[in-house]
């Protein structure tokens, strides 16, 4: 049944919806959500909300999902509070759900909730929305299967049956004591072996990987990744259990993070799709632009300075942008590196001084092949040797700088909980061009006195 | 049982392991293997030898796939051919099997696999390695559970029960006709559900997204993510089940793809982690110097052909890191969101005329807004029209050239089905200064002339 969405198709489906065609929506039910969603979004808003409005209650709430924020947007502005809860809302999973409800407007969240039939949804819902953003608690649901230690297998089956039904698959078993603590799982596989009459007591794992509630999803992902789990139980202060993690919402926030550190790295300053209006990618890149600006006209000011040796030594003038472009790129490389081991928590034991002191290695035999290379060039196609040492020195300084600069950045921001991505963005690229500047005219001064 | 690594521990254990403690190994068979290969991650190479030595069979193979390459590289170099197939492939799923053996030395490859007494795994093996690099075939395991269509769910449980001793986790049982074809999935869930006496005609899903066995890893990870699937089947080309992949693969590989893109946008030719060797980081950050070093030199070239203009008009040089670096800028930029958009193919249908335009659109936004910025500084600071006016106009120009390029690149590149995230290296930021310099020089000409 693999889908794939082509223009043909795209611009066929439009005409059938303008036609208003009776077949549409008989089509459109054997479609998988995550297809009608792909649809939507490269519709306009009208034909959207037609398509939409083709689809039975069940099936708009999981396409619901799917769509693209500003979509689902518009669609939920045109409904009640009423209808969100009962159309949208009671068909979905409580982490689905909150995640919905958490994008409301604030006024429309607490209406939405209060019209919620099941009282159960309403409070598992409530409890959602309270957890921080891009925490365990706000990923998790709470639909989850669980058993009690000294149940038998089929007791255990018995139970499952009826908990099944609220559960959309089923990957683990969790096993509690009496006080609902979490002190196990039950692989599938297990109640697949064990005979039906026997208890489960030897037939679950007790080595489980729980988080808390307010574990920190960077962490979920790496110990989702690390221990290769499908779905990771969550528990509360008093080890109770009380949702479940599975990698698919992991997997969203893995990418979501991934693509930050590359907009920043890239300096772009929002989430932003290409597919996004042209307003909204301007915004995006500007504020970036701005600090590249700032950068610019402080390094004008800085050769304006030197205006003096510039009149005197035109050819300095040559290497000006050489200097600037390799203190950035040198920076970001750093940088780059040490964000990427910070996201991994990859950075190994060793403290600050240990990483300064190998970057600055790193940086040395970077920095001397480099400065070699341009010596020679240097010694044969100008006549100035002052120039020649003046480029090649300062390269070396500049570079070992920066890379030290760049190492050092990532590291105190995320002592202080900033985001380190944010070291490998335009800001330290600007502040390197600059103090490349600055060391290239200051030695060039030195070298035109000396030699 | 959350574990974590710190130092003290690590201090502690090392100081156990040194002094032969007899007490390490029960303490060592507690533990994850991810948590034992954390750990070895971390000794040096003699302590990890003999903390592995210390594990016993089961568990050690199961560390060495979790360990990093290199270190697994060194340990199996101690074993011979024999023992690799008998202590470690043996214990190992087909995937994780095949994973291990491809990073053998060639001539070994062959002899450890003739080593392997279970025929089935060896064939298993066999299949997997011949399949492309990052493709489904080299994700999958072999090892799933499938019943067919109608059988009885008691029939299925028993079936089940049987083929459960070779899987690890059991996330999904494949429903197949006669003839091994895929024709459908049934959640574990429907079989709680069901009476143990009926067929499960009406328990499965005929819905089943498969991939065939050379699909490409990335259209493998969209699809899972897509679809949020935990598990996914593959088939050959005659839709019988070959495999199935499980999302964690496809977790290390999307991070490993998101990682490749953040390094090469950050300069980094080689995949590198910081704590790496010297060597191995100057390596891996060397080439895309030389570029940014090419570059600096072309630059200066161009400078210096304006070598003129500059001893008339001194003050053109202070805005060349300005010029320079914002081309650079843009250009990342716009290449950034293109090669974002073409890894999760979310560019839009509307072709590379429509992108291009978009594009100028944009930097026309940005390039005005900077410009007259620009000029106001200029007005207030500086004593010459023309400069302002050059560089205001320079900078629109090359904003937008810029913006151009970084879109058109990837999009060409990806067509000629090279890794557009080239685009986002130093290579498009050094053509970028370049050709800024250029327009800034040219338009620098003109205007003293006219004003």
């Amino acid at each position: 049944m693999n889908f794939e969405l082509t223009k043909t198709y795209l611009d066929e489906l439009v005409t059938a919806l303008r036609a208003r065609d009776s077949h549409l929506s008989t089509r459109l039910a054997k479609l998988h959500p995550a297809d009608i969603a792909e649809i939507m979004d490269e519709l306009d808003m009208d034909d959207a909300r037609v398509l939409y409005g083709l689809l039975d209650e069940a099936q708009a709430s999981e396409v619901l999902v799917e769509l693209e924020e500003d979509i689902r947007e518009k669609l939920l502005e045109a409904l009640s509070s009423r209808q969100i809860a009962e159309t949208v809302i009671e068909n979905l999973d409580s982490d689905d759900a909150a995640d919905v409800i958490a994008e409301l407007p604030a006024e429309r969240k607490g209406e939405v909730i209060s019209y919620i039939e099941d009282q159960q949804q309403a409070q598992d819902i409530t409890d959602l929305l309270a957890y921080g953003e891009d925490t365990a608690g706000a990923l998790m649901a709470k639909e989850l299967i669980s058993v009690e230690q000294d149940w038998t297998v089929l007791r255990c089956v018995r139970e499952m049956r009826k908990q099944a039904e609220q559960v959309d698959q089923v990957y683990a078993v969790y096993v509690t004591d009496k006080n609902k603590k979490l002190i196990g799982v039950l692989p599938v596989k297990n109640l697949l072996l064990v005979p039906a009459r026997q208890s489960i007591e030897g037939a679950y794992d007790r080595d489980v990987v729980s988080v808390e509630a307010n574990t920190d999803a960077e962490e979920v992902a790496r110990l989702m990744d690390k221990y290769n789990l499908v779905v990771l139980p969550v528990v509360n202060a008093n080890k109770e259990l009380v949702g479940r993690i599975t990698i698919d919402d992991v997997v969203d926030f893995i990418r979501e993070e991934a693509k930050e550190d590359y907009q920043m790295a890239s300096g772009i300053s929002e989430d932003v799709e290409s597919s996004d209006s042209v307003w909204l990618l301007t915004r995006a890149r500007l504020p970036w632009l701005l600090i590249g600006l700032l950068g610019g006209i402080l390094g004008a000011r800085v050769i304006g300075f030197y205006e003096e040796d510039i009149h005197l030594y035109p050819e300095m003038a040559f290497f000006i942008p050489l200097i600037a472009a390799m203190g950035g790129n040198v920076g970001v490389q750093s940088s780059a590196i040490i964000v990427q081991g910070l996201a991994t928590k990859s950075l190994g034991m060793e403290g600050i001084v240990k990483k300064l002191w190998k970057e600055f290695t790193v940086a040395l035999l970077n920095g001397t092949a480099l400065s070699l290379l341009i010596f020679g060039y240097n010694l044969i196609f100008s006549d100035s040797l002052s120039l020649s040492v003046t480029v090649s020195f300062s390269l070396l300084i500049v570079i070992i700088f920066a890379g030290l600069f760049g190492t050092f950045v990532p590291l105190v921001l995320d002592k202080y909980k900033i985001d380190p991505a944010l070291a490998t963005g335009p800001f330290i690229t600007t502040m390197n061009d600059i103090i490349g500047l600055l060391i290239y005219f200051i030695i060039g001064g030195l070298m035109y006195e000396l030699l």
